[in-house]
């Protein structure tokens, strides 16, 4: 088996894949060869028809087959409230939580100097804009969801500057005690965050 | 996004390999879809070039593009030996390891009473068959490198009962302490196993 070969090449583009490595890309395309059917070209028709059909939403930066996507396309969310994440993984957790019923905005990464991400690489200007309003229902809030992480932050507070000037509630996602956690295993920082953020019961 | 988005259709299939549950499904589909000329057409690509190009060795049942199988192909191969094992991915093991020279028989499974897989099920009387000898080299010794489960270990059996009739040896891998490995982490199977077998040092 030498790496012309299509098995090799299969494992090698398996292995890149995150969370794979040469070892469960083997595992998966050994599976995949055992039922190729049902399994090897469903996944291989699935893929063109994603690669095929994918858009990034004009508006809000998703991605999906679809644009404006199925979140802006839908007239049932709320216009005027705009969640700021890093990445359409994020879209794709808030939807999932059903917690939220406005619209996105994908930032498309965070402000990095170390990996030299200036604040135009990013989808900052185009969120300035909608909030600015060019027809339609006014934007009343915009939440931060970035990650918790140093760019994160870095990045929220960048977006909130650029917004300071627009009548627009910016806010951000609260720190705290995720539900199920045990006070044992939580970080200074959080359980810090947790306890300067508390609220009165009842 | 409802199931007959093609982005769900892909997660939905992409979940289902082996070692991908739905979150790792998403996250692959995601780094998938931000790079899709680099990623997501050569994966489909190359699942199609398997798809169609896969066939099974109508000798020793090995999985691949070419039949005979690039290891059945090669002269400079043992073709005296034999070494069984249950399937593809055990033939992938033997020959990273390069320990072995020979030449292999997939079985395609174990005898199993629970799911109903009889001895017609696997690769049993084509080894025979092989073992017999049809021409060429007579075969000398058949390894039995199959798992060392119950089921592999009743199939082993199996197998060797058919073969006895044969004037060739019927080896199996030995049992003992991996390599690396330390006696207080070892089952007491295993550790029982490596003392019976125990040989004289230098």
């Amino acid at each position: 088996m030498n790496d012309a070969n299509p098995l090799q090449k299969l494992i090698a583009q398996l292995a890149r894949l995150p969370g794979l490595g040469p070892r469960s890309a083997r595992r998966v395309a050994l599976s995949l060869m055992k039922k190729p059917e049902v399994t090897l070209r469903p996944l291989a028709e699935a893929l063109i028809a994603v690669a095929d059909g994918m858009k990034r939403c004009a508006s809000c930066g998703n991605l999906d087959v679809q644009d404006p996507c199925p979140v802006c396309a839908d007239p049932k969310r709320d216009r005027g409230m705009i969640c700021v994440i890093e990445d359409v993984g994020d879209l794709w957790a808030m939807e999932r939580s059903g917690a939220y019923q406005g619209l996105y905005h994908v930032l498309g990464g965070t402000l990095s100097a170390l990996e030299g991400v200036g604040p135009s690489q990013l989808r900052i200007a185009p969120l300035v804009r909608r909030v600015a309003g060019s027809g339609g229902a006014p934007v009343r809030e915009v939440i931060l969801a970035l990650n918790a992480t140093l760019e994160g932050q870095t990045t929220a507070h960048y977006v909130a500057e650029q917004l300071a000037a627009y009548p627009v509630a910016v806010t951000r996602l609260a720190h705290g005690l995720p539900v199920g956690g045990e006070l044992d295993y939580l970080d200074d920082g959080t359980l810090t965050a947790a306890l300067t953020a508390r609220q009165k019961t009842g």
